[in-house]
């Protein structure tokens, strides 16, 4: 298992955050979003399966329950691809901040639960850039289950893992393939030195310790001032002379 | 490089054929296949990258220029895997005997001429079955490229290499592009024992010795009836009597 072992070199920085459904974790790199464009810094934002590329291919698919796990893998896959390309990689060599819901970790969480080999799928990702931070936020199953199952009146088919066959209780379905997801990502924090953040906290009490780590990531990074931004600036000067 | 080293264990058979473009290879398939029917064989058919899953994503990607290797590769895996599920392995699992114009291999050539690692796409396509024959149709480079140069008015971007930059003359880029693409299969020749045919042969001559081959293959496997043959034949006989 040898993905992910070197540090990128691009002037960059980029931050993701895992978790299960309901670990909160989109609500934290929200916040981390919003602090750090207060504090002036570049950031750019990509969430996973988002890329134009596959995206309607990908839900034409899941409509009709047509693929395998392995299908289904790489699917993910080339939008990962497309996305590191032309979403991830160059704002990193522009040195902005990038900030990513999901990374390849999913992949490896969901994908081996659908069956395919964790070696396999992590060969797959090996094309991929080591995330300067990784945080993981950790919840237990039943908290997670409980803040989705409440807040939604209807569990997609895929999300409830119903492809898999593990009931026929949408709910049901749900429950335990979120645990088995989680099984996974439990195994990973050692494997992949993931940060662990406990999600059990209050939100600010989370986003103050991933501010925390993110600072202490941010030490001798120069902030990045887009051409947009100077623009802006002299614009507003110019208008306030004349 | 420790993929299709196994023997798959389906009661059919699948025999592929690979090579550059001009090598003469779908000629043979097509003779093949017709020659297998008239033995009363049922045969099975499947070409490279016609998946209907990524079809359209892939003619539109191509038609934008906006395919890096990775995700290019990543593509026609995933059309593969469809297309090995859907339409491969049904077929072997139910005794039929299989024939595909290109197979991994056209992967392992081209995607690796693309810059792509030689270990990460034999990886990727390690869910693949293995073939029971894989014919390499082996000719010159410029008798391939005169074949295909002197009888089509348009190459295609992509199958010239022309996202590669080796020229800007379509003619020319192609010809370099084949020639390494030659060089990845002369290379695989060995690394997964195909079964060299020369293509500078007469057409029938080569058919010939593809056929020694496929008889070769086939003892002791029991020719698999289909139900459409029989009824066929059910119809046939009650037609002459009334």
């Amino acid at each position: 298992m040898s993905v992910f072992e070197k540090k990128h070199e691009y002037p960059g920085k980029l931050f993701i955050v895992e978790g299960v459904d309901g670990s909160g974790k989109s609500t934290q790199i929200d916040l981390l979003k919003k602090w750090l464009e207060s504090e002036g810094y570049s950031v750019f934002f990509t969430e996973w399966n988002s890329s134009e590329l596959v995206k309607e291919t990908t839900r034409e698919a899941k409509k009709k329950n047509l693929l395998t796990p392995t299908t289904f893998s790489l699917l993910h896959a080339t939008d990962f691809a497309d996305r590191l390309h032309y979403q991830i990689i160059p704002p990193l060599k522009a040195g902005m901040i990038v900030l990513a819901d999901r990374y390849a970790y999913t992949a490896f969480a969901r994908d081996v639960v659908r069956g395919v080999s964790p070696q396999w799928v992590r060969n797959l990702y090996s094309f991929a850039v080591k995330p300067d931070i990784s945080f993981y936020f950790d919840v237990p199953i039943q908290i997670a289950c409980e803040r989705i199952l409440s807040n939604r009146t209807e569990i997609k088919f895929h999300e409830a893992g119903m492809d898999l066959g593990l009931s026929s209780d949408t709910r049901e379905s749900f429950k335990i393939f979120q645990g088995r997801i989680m099984d996974q990502y439990k195994a990973m924090v050692d494997e992949f030195n993931l940060t662990s953040v406990d999600a059990t906290l209050e939100i600010h009490e989370q986003q103050n310790s991933v501010r925390e780590k993110v600072k202490e990531a941010l030490k001798g990074y120069a902030k990045k001032r887009t051409i947009y931004a100077k623009r802006a600036k002299v614009f507003w000067r110019k208008f306030t002379i004349s």
